[in-house]
């Protein structure tokens, strides 16, 4: 193997940084072109929400000071007072008091996480996860009754899905509810602690109504989950037959009141059950429009995706909000002389720091991109005046809400810690936000969905290439059927020398060259790179899988095995479809400063992103040494060319100064 | 450039998997034997920690409850309480109630992370910061005066040296100490609000004397930074001239009473200067056995270094703590069914659990046998029983204290994250210790040197090959010196024919051949892997540096630009270091059980870590792609042989049951 030159290396470098002096022409940022950029086609829903939280801004200073049931009433005020408002509304049918504007819906929200996050959590309990299961899995009847109440924050309630026993794999829920044929009613019991409700948010304190998923027993045969309304607190003390217990202190999240349920053979009426999609009728006899109970299943529970839709845009959010305060105190914080006689240098005038903080600046902005791309399907999908969808779409839609879900809040979880730490101890004080970014934040990566659950969702939807006839979250189910059906197909699509055809088309050097011939800025050589990644390892996963079962495997094992590679597939298709989603919006931008420099953030995320995973572009010889090299090279000419502009893409995210609160940092 | 061959990388896969059910003869582990390891040289010093820290278990349960000002009252008690025990005293001199053994203190440092952390740091302030200053800077009347009060905590104090201004920069410090001749005091002075002290540990509630660090001005002559003794609070009430301030709430550390000092002309008599090394005489005359002032400065801050090396060793106990819960509930909780009627799988058989988990595990050991080393050699440069060590011999200490501390802290901050998220909505509660162990230990990686700046320091280290005639922390020193001087030792030194000559020695294929024809699993072939990453790297920083100082380029501007290489290269030496020191430990080991999971661990920490940048060594020819991809395999065929003795490996740290507090995770 031949020897490094490192002459040859150190020589390049020198070219490079001496170009970077001379360099590209200054960019120049417009923050209004960059805030539309961002704000997207809810700009006036996102200035609403902006007003709004300068109102309550205070709460964020004094958090600290209450104790937990002050916290917690304080939030409550809030999250009731909202109710109606452009801050909660915006998704419920106008009949009863909602804008009829999902997407509306999702821009508020989003918005609202630049504000307390126990706020935001328990609105979107309360409007979200609670409102949007009566409206979803109810009919006319649940509507009339709750939803004008709901929606103005009178009636306050809880999404009973999880037990201490089952978070990720929901199918398989203990809690029970029965038709009792005698009485016509619903008996709904807990059979043991591992089937209590757990983690549930409204329940601890608040929620007088709640909607519990339970295994439905109708004739003595069992239906799989099912949601029924069960009343569980009335004039403030637990409904008879409910045992509520409070799950205490967390990490973070301390103004949402968190409980624990239990069922005693609590008796409700036949009607309360929430029978879109399955009902019971009046002969107690069980019908549905889906035969199929994984299908069934599978179908209620898509449509709650929007809660998934809703975290992701709120991790985005919490990120801006620490990526403003951080790049804020790096343009005014000093420390060490580095040129003699000009007294200490500014943060971000070092190159670690800008390492440290701009890619993580650009990956946010690629984000809001493919944040928007979900929120616009999801609109489109369950838009008021869009007929239902077909199938295909809706899982289309699941798995891009789940994968955009796992990438943004783990991004949130990297950027506010990055943030923290680059504010030096001045960040570790709860003055500053990062104390309840950090908290609060955490849990984003669990709930609605643990990450990596969501990605296996995503990689399956891959496999199966969205055909298999129902989606069944059951992972032996998975082998089985990847390994027995869709495995050929997978394989056939994502044929290199297909993928390489349709490169051709668009890159220089064609299906031969491309990689060494286009230039790297060009956005079609970013994404073939990321989708020759994804298909590679897609087609690897699914040739594992099948020869493993051919084999004469045991399935599950061969599963969990090959599970990293399957959930590696699946992060290299998200990060396709953030760059195309942020290309696009870029591409269909007039010519102009704001172009520029969404242009220059766009080629960051996606160098950097082919850099971290530089590793595997070299072992599978998609990227020559050279070249390699190169990439780390333009990633440092790109940094120091967005430098100068800084200020103005943290500005653009228009988080309210009123909630920055945080005067020692930025002054 | 050729398609890659991705039949041939599924037959290979399928091999591999296929060999690893046949595979190595299963592991057994003997968990008295591991925890030997672990604990090292002074088992009894830990042993006895566990006990005392059964004691107080029940803080970590009730402290959610406490108010801010009850919750420092129980953690003042705790630390008053172990003063002059084994848990505290054993770092001072026998003649002063102390234990006069300096590596038995760190021991129980480091064990004393296992509870609360709060104690912990607190503990740190009183008897390592506070006391061991005052040991290390003054002289017998000062000895005399306060050790044996602040060993057995009768004296709580503080260590006022970052300001608001000044936190990694010290020697630029605002606050000043002048000497007034006409009353033969010492007069200390806050300038302005950037020279208030800032974030100090004792200060708000509890402390009652400071030591002080301040620019010493003596007959009108600035001296330098320099401490003295400043009684900040008498009964209670903060001390005439003093002016003191709560930090208030802070992201963790609640128990800790961090506080800002402002000094009002407070006088003290000259005596109160801690003279060890410059002292003022009887005439009002500055003299010190030190001419230079920088390494004078250098010299005093020289002595603190056992305060990085306890956080170290601090984050690495902390890291135990969330491993072991989250090892212990990965083998209890089970979700999702892979093999059908086997019910549902326990986290820790899924590839992805493995993934996340064993190389933290893997990497915890490797640490603990590198913060053995750098606690041994501080044993040895500062042990009573030594003479002064040699300057070059305190550097290198200082510089492997700075590194050891960035990279397990760091890997504290993550493998806490990653316990979290592997833990799901559970790990969320602050029933159990995630919570704390989140919040707590996030300003591990900020206190005791910013970690980027310590690599920094690290890399000068290098750089310079210790022969700088002072450690200036100035950065623009550092260029100046680079490109003046020592560079050319460096390029010298890291020359790759020399290092390729050593690696000949050892490693079958010689020079040319050694890094394809050796055995993924020798270690001598993962250290020349490291090794050479490392000089390479520094080589290329070195010539950097020199090539754009040469070519006229401003030297401050210079240093930015190649700032991350520089750090890039300190971190791959504190790689190699890590690896040395676990390897050595390991080889010393009989052969058996103990030595054979030991093996699998560091061929787990050296193969992910190579793995982690295999771009870089792809990029740089001592990697090929199949021997790239060979890696991967054979990480993950190690943690397969690591699964069954899991349990083990976490059992081995030894952290006492009563602290665990997570009964809900682990049962």
């Amino acid at each position: 193997m031949a020897l490094d030159t490192d002459q040859h290396a150190t020589t390049t470098d020198r070219r490079e940084e001496r170009a970077a002096h001379r360099g590209a022409p200054p960019l120049t940022a417009d923050v209004a072109g960059l805030r539309a950029f961002l704000d997207g086609p809810y700009a006036e829903v996102r200035d609403e929400v902006r007003r709004g939280l300068a109102d309550h801004a205070s709460l964020l200073d004094e958090d600290v000071d209450l104790s937990r049931d002050e916290l917690r009433e304080r939030v409550r005020d809030i999250v009731v007072g909202i109710g109606g408002t452009g801050q909660a509304a915006h998704g419920f049918p106008p009949a009863h008091g909602g804008g009829g504007d999902i997407g509306a819906s999702v821009a508020a929200f989003e918005t609202l996480a630049y504000g307390d996050l126990s706020v935001l959590v328990k609105s979107g309990v309360q409007y979200g996860l609670f409102g949007g299961a009566v409206q979803q899995l109810g009919t006319a009847r649940h509507h009339d009754a709750y939803l004008a109440d709901i929606v103005a924050g009178r009636l306050l309630g809880c999404f009973a899905m999880t037990e201490t026993g089952h978070g990720s794999n929901v199918q398989q829920l203990g809690t029970v509810a029965r038709h009792d044929p005698d009485t016509d009613e619903i008996v709904v019991t807990t059979p043991d602690d591992t089937a209590r409700k757990d983690y549930i948010g409204n329940a601890a304190r608040d929620g007088e109504l709640a909607v519990v998923f339970a295994q439905l027993e109708v004739g003595g045969e069992r239906r799989g989950v099912h949601a029924v309304l069960v009343p569980i607190r009335v004039d403030g003390e637990p409904a008879p037959g409910v045992r509520i217990e409070d799950c205490g202190a967390k990490i973070g999240l301390e103004g949402v009141d968190n409980g624990r349920l239990w069922f005693d053979d609590v008796r409700v009426p036949r009607d309360n059950l929430l029978d879109r999609f399955a009902t019971i009728d009046e002969d107690g006899e069980y019908r549905s429009s889906i035969d199929n109970p994984d299908r069934r299943f599978f179908t209620m529970l898509g449509t709650l995706v929007q809660g998934r839709v809703s975290v992701g845009g709120a991790g985005l959010g919490a990120s801006k909000v620490a990526l403003t305060i951080a790049v804020r105190y790096a343009l005014r914080r000093r420390q060490f002389e580095t040129e003699k006689g000009e007294g200490e240098t500014l943060l971000l005038d070092y190159g670690m720091h800008q390492r440290r903080l701009l890619p993580l600046l650009a990956r946010t902005y690629a984000l809001t991109a493919a944040q928007e791309e979900v929120a616009r399907q999801l609109h489109e999908v369950f838009g008021a005046d869009t007929p239902d969808a077909d199938d295909r779409a809706r899982r289309a839609l699941e798995s891009r809400a789940a994968g955009t879900k796992a990438v943004t809040t783990w991004h949130a979880t990297r950027a506010i810690q990055e943030a923290r730490e680059a504010c030096g101890g001045a960040g570790y004080l709860s003055a500053n936000r990062f104390a309840a970014l950090k908290a609060d934040t955490d849990v984003f990566t669990t709930f609605e969905g643990d990450n990596h659950v969501l990605l296996q969702l995503v990689a399956k939807g891959l496999l199966t290439d969205y055909s298999s006839e129902f989606e069944d979250l059951d992972q032996f189910g998975m082998v089985r059927f990847v390994a027995g059906l869709a495995v050929d197909t997978v394989i056939e699509r994502t044929a290199a020398h297909q993928l390489l055809e349709r490169i051709r088309d668009v890159l220089p050097g064609g299906r031969d060259g491309w990689d060494q011939e286009a230039g790297l800025l060009d956005p079609d050589y970013q994404l073939a790179m990321l989708r020759y990644r994804e298909e590679h390892q897609l087609a690897g996963a699914a040739r594992r899988l099948k020869a493993g079962v051919d084999d004469g495997g045991d399935p599950g094992v061969v599963f969990r095995t090959v599970q990293d590679h399957v959930i590696g597939a699946a992060r290299s298709h998200v990060d396709r479809l953030v760059l195309e989603a942020f290309v696009a919006r870029v591409r269909a931008l007039p010519e102009g400063h704001t172009r520029e420099v969404l242009t220059a953030l766009s080629d960051l995320y996606a160098l950097t992103t082919i850099e971290a995973d530089r590793g595997w572009f070299l072992e599978h010889g998609r990227l020559s040494a050279p070249r390699s090299k190169a990439i780390t090279r333009e990633v440092g000419a790109i940094m120091r060319r967005l430098r100068p502009v800084a200020r103005d893409l943290v500005d653009a995210f228009g988080v309210p100064e009123d909630v920055l609160g945080a005067e020692d940092l930025i002054g």
